[in-house]
């Protein structure tokens, strides 16, 4: 099958994102731009081994290759509107292609996002997207900004990607585990929150890498010398509870995958966070907050305990510092 | 390695670009809008063995990435902007990332373009780039404006990335063969002509696939029957001159990997393309013109000559239809 009909057959979808001038089917998209905004640009590759497994559905994998983009738009705190898909295939199967499409527009669809343009190749399957969208004039969100005693804020549950991974498949799951890999699956990009943020979150990153670590990367990026994270509020969902506290502890501190956001909020602005979430309908836990003692320390009930050995996906912790050179 | 580090090492370097806000580090990039301007996005990916050789130079592969998207907005009238590198590698081989991120800046740094991010995994190698850049409201070159006896121009010559691939490495290659090589792995986007274009040119593509395969993607994007190419006005590279005239001519017409830009402009404007070569100092070419009959015909001091057999890159000649469904 030719480059040209598989992109025309699976990907040349109608939009209802009236930005675009121009999409898929020239050498470049064009598209329109809002008054008095910024561009902000994102981008994610999925390589299997490595962010999926051989034996993950198509479905699940189109789905998540926008989802984990749309993500990152949404720790910026901008509209979604368009994407890119480069999408390196071992050979050009139908029923594969379908499903990793539908299971793209399903999610962009939710959002209006339009899918504008891409490239598709033949070699060892290597999925990216890239994804734009706007913020007004100086409104993005960083992972600069967060100051010492800021309260730690995060959205949904954390740990339930990192159970799914650990479940192996068996013909007959249960409800709960179900959740689970759903969550692997097909996170939920928090772009309705990060919308919300402004004026409020000093700092935002989302939940890739896993809590410490990315939270490492607020502190850090902030100039900042730690954290402190109260255990016994992290927001450890239901679905998991047939697993020992530990195990769920360790995933929620250290589990990758979960999309969700971490943000820090002056303690000023704790009764409007608890406002949004009524508002938004979506959980928003206060978990700790930042302090000028070095590294992030977890507490239980106030009180400092060992944390977890295993590292997040890419980062140290004790927080990781800039290299020297 | 960690990709914190791969990227913060090789990847994030100083740009004169003055349009970014916020570059490599956080969870997307942000960039300033031009006012009254639209947005162009192009992506393009290269593979090994598809698009390159397991041979051939990392430096030259970077270089080559970012060009075939510069290529791309080019051929939207387009000013590059910004660019976004996907970068999957099988192991973070130091010297090998050193080559390959100064042939990306080298170009980059040419046309002011920024890396302003990028996603760096493990896995097959696979280099995806993303460029971004921005044109008048409304000011985009499409594929799709040619009209019957428009005249059909190029840039530069044709061919060339033809006949270097015919090429077997040897250890003493001659000038002509050095210079062949360099238009197959350094080849020059025409940013600048692309630039000029508005208002000159009826329809404007790249050629990637070979002049006969894009040709045949303007004629059909247009609406139109097909297009004559006179073999007598190619412009084919002095450097070429020791291969047969036949190799010569099928390379420039069904060779791809040149990234020229092939335009139909129409002929009431013939001396304003004369100027603009002369101004640009890149030469332009009337190699035939747009026509109502079915197909690309080539002649030869206006005879119809049988062409070559071989198709370009992807598509067909002649004229490839869109899908009926």
């Amino acid at each position: 099958m030719r480059e040209f009909d598989l992109i025309q057959r699976f990907f040349d979808r109608p939009t209802k994102q009236r930005q675009v001038c121009l999409g898929v089917g020239d050498d470049g998209a064009v598209l329109q731009v809002p008054e008095a905004h910024e561009l902000v640009v994102v981008t994610d590759t999925l390589v299997e081994g490595v962010h999926f497994r051989a034996t993950d559905g198509a479905g699940d994998l189109g789905y998540k290759a926008l989802a984990v983009n749309l993500s990152d738009l949404a720790a910026m705190g901008a509209v979604p509107v368009w994407a890119l898909l480069n999408l390196t295939l071992p050979e050009a199967n139908e029923q594969w292609l379908r499903q990793f499409s539908d299971g793209f527009f399903r999610l962009a669809m939710q959002h209006d996002v339009a899918l504008v343009g891409g490239d598709t190749t033949r070699g060892p399957l290597c999925i990216s997207v890239t994804a734009g969208g706007w913020v007004s004039v100086g409104q993005a969100l960083t992972r600069s900004g967060a100051a010492v005693n800021d309260r730690v804020w995060i959205t949904g549950t954390v740990g339930d990607a990192a159970l799914a991974l650990a479940e192996r498949p068996v013909a007959d799951i249960d409800s709960e585990t179900r959740w689970l890999l759903n969550r692997l699956h097909r996170p939920t990009p928090r772009v309705g929150i990060g919308l919300a943020l402004y004026g409020l979150a000093s700092a935002v990153i989302d939940i890739s890498d896993g809590l410490l670590a990315d939270l490492g990367q607020i502190v850090r990026a902030s100039g900042q010398a730690g954290a402190v994270i109260e255990t016994t509020s992290l927001p450890l969902s239901p679905a998991g509870k047939s697993y020992p506290l530990e195990d769920r502890l360790t995933a929620a501190l250290t589990g990758g995958d979960d999309y969700e956001l971490c943000l820090t909020v002056p303690p000023s602005e704790s009764d409007r966070m608890r406002m949004l979430s009524r508002e938004a309908g979506v959980l928003l836990t206060d978990v700790g907050c930042i302090t000028a003692h070095a590294g992030i320390t977890l507490t239980q009930s106030g009180v400092p305990v060992a944390g977890p050995r295993r590292d997040g996906y890419e980062h140290v912790w004790p927080v990781a510092r800039e290299r020297d050179s």
